[in-house]
């Protein structure tokens, strides 16, 4: 098979996985709506004893959700009102879709989300709220604590980044400053009955923190926000308004996320629609379909992205060698989230580090091709979703004057793959599961 | 299934690996010898053709695998020598044994490997020259050109080490500063026919990295070398002797190690009768026998030990959730040889660390066990193999007052393990085809 070809099936498996994970499609998939029943993965809701259906929302995804419940419920949907990234409005007829900031969060999303908010208010013990959720709603759906400005939230968050505070303890301490998340946003649905529908952009898609949880429990407390604060030196640098908040819920006189067991829950279902398991298992399908022997190693890699290509690209090496863990044509894949550690002031992103990296392992090697992309369609600041590499991608680049390893020490992996036409361009994609890795030999 | 029971079928899986690869085995299982015809995995070689049949070798397993040809070719060897680690000596009848120092090279190497070639000098093109490798060879063979001490060869390796000059880059060195590697042991022996029986300590079973490829091409040349001078800025600290050596065999002056096409290596055949792969074979059939459901990863896993174990434990943990790649009861085989870029002063191995960042991605799961393990039964410093980590290890190493992250971040993995008894002792065991890593879920 040549690269060329190779090439265009690891595409077409990549799209069909962004398919089974689309918001504008996983929703019309996994749900249906006969007469009174709606069927979602295997359960079923029996709607003929709510007066209302009233659909919030908040994500990238947020919009495409949107429409698409619509085009299963139709006119059963009451009214709605979900938060989503400027640009990726779609277009509803009783969801109305609001935009805001992101990553970043602005004005605009404190405004949607106290609208939001108000509609909860509005939703009695009669009326079912449909939640639909995606990567990017924790910054879309902000609403401060009292006494806390969105300056202070966005000076905390900057300061965070700085000293390089990991993404579960910024989200313990966001939890801590949010009147929506850690459970919250449920809690101002209460006594409503509550259904969310999700897609993970979380590794192990811990519903705490997708999103920061709205709707679900919060294992974090105040203490816990106060140790990040001294474990990283940063009571001098946190806004004054923050750590008094978060001091004073310590002292118990602010009111705690919301914990397991808490009574809002029993009104409460989560339910993950999409995920990169499921982008992953259409890939395999795809893949099988294509004739590839197909295994998927996991959902939940993690790790350093150049190290992570090491022990991909060993396992490629093994299927040539021998045949372990798969017989070729084989189909090799992983989904997850790498994590890059910058040393170097160059552009990239940890998929396309991640190809390089692998690039440098698998130099001369013939019939292989590794792919690595965010299901997004963006991999760090750059316009590419991730990038092929194969055999002679090293050489290639030493033809053309790069050497691999000076790109990968200065994390300039986007310039590498550049001049060669070996970036992997998608634009965005809609959707969000992290990342998806695939690694085929012919 | 209980933890210990679970422990205990990991460490039949390891010591069933360790047999299908020890040097007192391994030669007997893949060696037969009928009448005049010796079956080597496969291949078949007529003795009858040849007057004399000598032994040669070098590596920590060489007097085992010396002692174990002996049975099988008896007194069909007229006389042989080996070279091995100061007591790793065999009995045996007609190969002689001598040791030496390793991983520091000391005279009674240079003795020996002065002897061996003596023996070589007397064969000729009507004689065999079996020669036995095996890890350690490179440091037991030692054979500095004319002009180079063994105090200047030393003095090398200590810069080099000192710089984080990579092992493939030490030994295209040493290889330009011997009478023996780099194929010239094979040129010694022409015209003699020689057939290598080498078990791999090297990721790949690269040839001419084993034993720094003794009988086997060398693509490497002594511009690379100074090539690694310049990189490394190393030309002032390199003892004289050496930097005369590289730029006289630069101008061509002295000889270059053998390159492939060389007509040396028409009367050589090189064969691997133990590795890694081997291990793992021998390991995913005994836990089949064991019942687990059993896939190898890879042989040649290499990487930075806490991020592969974020990659492994990503994999277990999908295995858990959905039943990829296998169903449990399943074990995940992987092997090959991690690094560790030490950044604190404790105590510990490449196996250990992999175990302790292992143990910290597993928190809590319940049926399953990790264990790390050096094949030769060292790691690192230590008197352990490796270590044992399951869901239980944090919250034990957290009662016992043991913070797991802070001994991670300090490289002291062995402390850890000791006081919870988690560490994998063995002993010396005789062989070395790197490290296994065998994942348990019951």
């Amino acid at each position: 098979m040549k690269d060329r070809e190779l090439r265009q099936k690891a595409r077409e498996i990549f799209f069909a996985a962004i398919e089974a994970v689309h918001p504008s499609k996983v929703l019309k998939r996994v749900c249906t709506l006969q007469k009174e029943t709606l069927r979602i993965m295997g359960r079923e809701f029996d709607l003929s004893s709510f007066e209302g259906i009233y659909v919030v929302g908040a994500g990238k995804g947020s919009a495409a959700m949107a429409r698409s419940l619509e085009e299963v419920m139709g006119d059963r949907i009451r009214e709605g009102m979900v938060v989503t990234k400027y640009g990726h409005s779609e277009r509803t007829e009783r969801i109305r879709v609001l935009e805001a900031g992101h990553p970043i969060p602005d004005e605009s999303g404190v405004e949607a989300t106290s609208r939001i908010l108000e509609l909860l208010s509005k939703t009695t013990e009669r009326d079912l709220v449909i939640c639909l959720l995606s990567g990017g709603g924790s910054a879309l759906l902000t609403a401060p604590e009292e006494g806390i400005s969105l300056s202070d939230i966005k000076e905390l968050t900057r300061v965070l980044l700085l000293r390089g505070v990991d993404i579960k303890e910024m989200n313990t301490l966001r939890k801590h400053l949010s009147r929506v998340k850690g459970g919250k946003l449920a809690k101002r649905a209460f006594p409503s009955q509550v259904l969310s529908l999700i897609i993970s952009d979380v590794v192990g898609d811990d519903l705490s923190s997708i999103a920061s949880g709205p709707t679900y429990p919060d294992p974090t407390t105040f203490r816990d926000c106060l140790d990040i604060i001294e474990r990283y030196d940063l009571e001098g640098e946190v806004p004054p308004s923050i750590l008094k908040h978060l001091k004073r819920g310590r002292e118990g006189k602010v009111e705690e996320t919301l914990k397991e067991g808490d009574p809002v829950f029993s009104r409460v279902t989560n339910i993950i629609i999409g995920n990169n398991l499921m982008a992953l298992e259409a890939a395999k399908r795809k893949a099988e379909g294509l004739g590839f022997r197909s295994i998927i190693l996991s959902s939940m890699v993690e790790g350093e992205a150049r190290e992570v290509a090491k022990v991909h690209t060993a396992i490629l090496k093994e299927v040539i060698k021998t045949g372990n863990p798969v017989e070729r044509p084989a189909c090799i894949l992983s989904g997850g989230e790498t994590t890059v550690t910058v040393r170097g002031n160059g552009k990239g992103g940890r998929n396309q580090e991640f190809a390089l990296a692998a690039a440098l392992e698998i130099v001369g090697l013939e019939g292989v091709l590794v792919l690595g992309a965010g299901t997004d369609g963006t991999d760090g600041p750059t316009d590419a979703a991730g990038a092929f590499a194969d055999g002679s991608t090293v050489r290639r680049g030493e033809e053309a004057g790069l050497d691999p390893l000076s790109y990968l020490r200065r994390n300039d992996s986007y310039n590498f793959f550049k001049p060669l036409s070996d970036l992997f361009v998608t634009g965005p994609t809609g959707t969000n599961v992290m990342d998806l890795r695939i690694m085929l030999v012919s």
